[in-house]
């Protein structure tokens, strides 16, 4: 997979394209990232990329011409050697995806929020652009005529779409075959069961007064196996009860949240 | 405000931490921002922080020893020389507060969702000190006895919980006084009135074939208002509808909002 991230503070990604498993992942030759700077694309003696908005205001809003212009280049190098989302036509995340061309990502608060299953989506592209704008807003032509999939990780304000980005690149790029190894994968991986995880324990098996639960030093398999699921669901239940209504539970399952729920009215006053 | 940042990736962070908004407000004294390697409080010789689970199954466990120590540590340096959360007082966000203790936030997917309300609230303390792990999970006796709030950034899976402490830190630090000039706090701000942004257009006026709406050339700031404000609210019902519901709206919005609404089922085959 190739990812570009077009933003004017590439000296910010480095540290995460380098470090750990994306890292890694570029060092097996899995992923190639790429920080690119779209003030090189400015086009104007001044180096300007942003303006004062049209109608007045506050704020500084980011030119459609340095950023068209940097994708375009990216699509050149990739032998597309026009915009395939010609001025007029709208695209969506669904034909940039038949037509084979690169999706090209707007990180911006106003984007869909951006889930696993997204991230599931994304890690069978080829070739990924993101566009980071920094406090500026984007010109409205980009969001039109340029983007294909507009994201933002939720809902609280940043400084810029660069950390966004690379949270969106390090889900999606763990994704793909071969950047994990076993030995890493499992843990994370037990939210993707849609339950929150159950309790971890390990050494010692009493730290300072406080111990570990007995059925876990107990070797018994089958019990620990019952017990985490429990714990998974109690801990679901208590904190994000609405994951629950998404999921299939066995009948096992629901007896034990009825069980959760009855003994919650019977300990209120 | 002073930020510990806990993790065995501190590389990772120092890009963000010596950019853009977060550099500048290191710069101007505004925040320290530390990134402390908890490896160095392994204790033991082959400097081990995690450990296979209790109970079986795949994945490594985060020790409690390295990370209890680490944070005690930073206490220390606070003059808070005794462990202000002892084992067996399990510790919630407000009595923290009270206590005048840093906040210590775990940040995990089983934790509460992030959003611009928790910025706002971690932007008044003095300091925060976060605990990321990597790809293993914790020993749930960090989770009970040690931290005060269990933060997640949404609901998708990350390698580590480096990104999600550097995005609820960038957040917060935005938020403090000094910290954003004029010129750069309008735009993102706008996304606090709890409606997505309205589109923003600046020059050339014709790009490429693609022009800016007339309203905005106008020169007619009243009606440009009320586009902006109309645009807003089109922009959030048709990306967003929930948030919707969490505003007060004036008679004029929810006039608007039920025109949209009888042309959309007008215009339904």
């Amino acid at each position: 997979m190739k990812v570009d991230v077009l933003t004017l503070f590439p000296e910010m990604l480095h540290g995460v394209f380098h470090s750990s498993i994306l890292g890694k992942a570029a060092d097996k030759g899995i992923v190639s990232l790429n920080a690119i700077n779209f003030r090189d694309y400015a086009g104007n003696k001044h180096n300007q990329v942003d303006d004062t908005p049209y109608g007045g205001g506050g704020g500084m809003v980011l030119k459609p011409d340095p950023i068209f212009r940097a994708v375009e280049d990216i699509l050149e190098k990739d032998g597309i050697s026009n915009n395939p989302h010609p001025a007029g036509e709208q695209i969506q995340g669904d034909s940039a995806e038949a037509a084979k061309v690169p999706r090209v990502i707007l990180m911006c608060p106003q984007g869909q929020t951006f889930t696993q299953k997204k991230a599931e989506e994304l890690s069978k592209e080829d070739h990924l652009i993101f566009i980071c704008g920094h406090y500026e807003g984007y010109d409205e032509r980009i969001r039109e005529y340029l983007v294909t999939d507009e994201l933002s990780i939720g809902d609280y304000v940043l400084t810029g779409g660069e950390l966004p980005a690379m949270v969106v690149i390090d889900s999606v790029v763990r994704l793909l075959p071969g950047v994990l190894g076993n030995e890493t994968s499992a843990v994370t991986d037990s939210f993707s069961t849609g339950l929150l995880e159950y309790p971890h324990y390990t050494r010692p098996a009493e730290f300072r007064g406080m111990g570990v639960p007995d059925i876990l030093l107990s070797g018994h398999h089958a019990r620990i196996d019952v017990w985490r699921r429990e714990q998974a669901l109690k801990r679901t239940w208590e904190r994000r009860p609405e994951l629950l209504k998404q999921l299939e539970l066995t009948r096992k399952d629901q007896e034990f949240l009825n069980r959760l729920q009855n003994e919650a009215k019977s300990t209120q006053p």
